[in-house]
């Protein structure tokens, strides 16, 4: 079965052009314009204030043509050091990623760089809300996924464990989100969730 | 008189070489070196989690060679949304811009980007702890100056008033730094005195 938007169009993730490859380094593209759009909605509605960071880049050389703007002839895509969103919503600061995978069972934690987990557990120490925005683009299916649970997979694949999270500890440590109109991906509900329940502000 | 650092170095401001206009978009050069030091030094320390986000830059040509990483041939930089600065500070979102004048008695308006007046004011309106840091180079001082207060004389030069902030005023409503060997920057001691004195966190 097609799962479609409130919109009436169909989700179409793995689709990417070469143009998307090139604005957005080609990582989630169809989650972060949906994400993108989402914090622009929270943002006018003043709900809260969150941007994704700029894309790292290495400038080596630019040009700097008479009488016309800066030209970066080459550069390249540097690592992140942090994850790709965060801002302040209700005097909490937020910071989280987004993911997705084609898997229908589990979710693979190679889709996560060692410094991101350790990105979102300092933030977490400070108190920080601190998540994963995960999808799975078969199911159609969007969770927020608390840090201190993560932590646990994380940690067992270190030590030779399994190396993905089952969809079902996803389903019972996580916030499931179901895409509205406006804003598209309404995270701030999973937020609110983690609030409450501390999932997002303690170590489990 | 010159005025050196704890480290000997004397405070060279002015100094700005090509490679550094190519790596950092020419902006606030010297200031954004000591404030990276001094974000890695807090976060090392595990006093806070702060970084500057990467400058925008709109892509517009990249080659993919075969067998090595995509080389970005042609982008341009954009006018970033925010400022420069955020992060997470004890449960606090904290989010600021770094300026610099060589002016001697008061402080350029024209420094301030309106968006970043905007955006600085929206944190506010959230619960973060918002601020503009401020170095008048020439008498080697440096400020955390709250936005509430910004904002009185942000609008006084919309009314086609003064088109800057006297010194003396920023010396009463800010928080004066004192350079460290480490960090650097201390900023966070005027983070600590917006909390307490609830000037960050506040329309005054």
């Amino acid at each position: 079965m097609a799962i479609h938007y409130p919109n009436g169009k169909a989700y179409e993730s793995g689709k990417q052009t070469a143009e998307d490859a090139v604005n957005y380094g080609g990582r989630g593209m169809t989650l972060e314009a949906e994400l993108n759009a989402s914090n622009q909605y929270y943002r006018a509605a003043k709900r809260a204030v969150i941007y994704k960071k700029p894309t790292p880049i290495q400038i080596v050389k630019v040009d700097y043509p008479q009488r016309s703007q800066a030209v970066i002839k080459e550069a390249y895509f540097k690592t992140p050091s942090t994850t790709d969103y965060n801002g302040v919503y209700q005097g909490y600061y937020v910071d989280f990623d987004a993911k997705e995978t084609k898997n229908r069972q589990s979710f693979p934690l190679k889709n996560f760089h060692p410094h991101q987990v350790r990105h979102l557990n300092a933030c977490l120490e400070q108190g920080g809300i601190c998540f994963a925005l995960i999808r799975f683009v078969t199911l159609n299916r969007l969770f927020v996924y608390p840090v201190s649970d993560l932590n646990r997979w994380w940690a067992e694949s270190l030590k030779n464990g399994r190396k993905s999270i089952p969809l079902k500890a996803i389903e019972t440590a996580g916030f499931e989100l179901h895409p509205k109109l406006q804003p598209l991906i309404p995270y701030l509900d999973g937020v609110d969730w983690l609030i409450k329940t501390k999932r997002g502000t303690e170590n489990g």
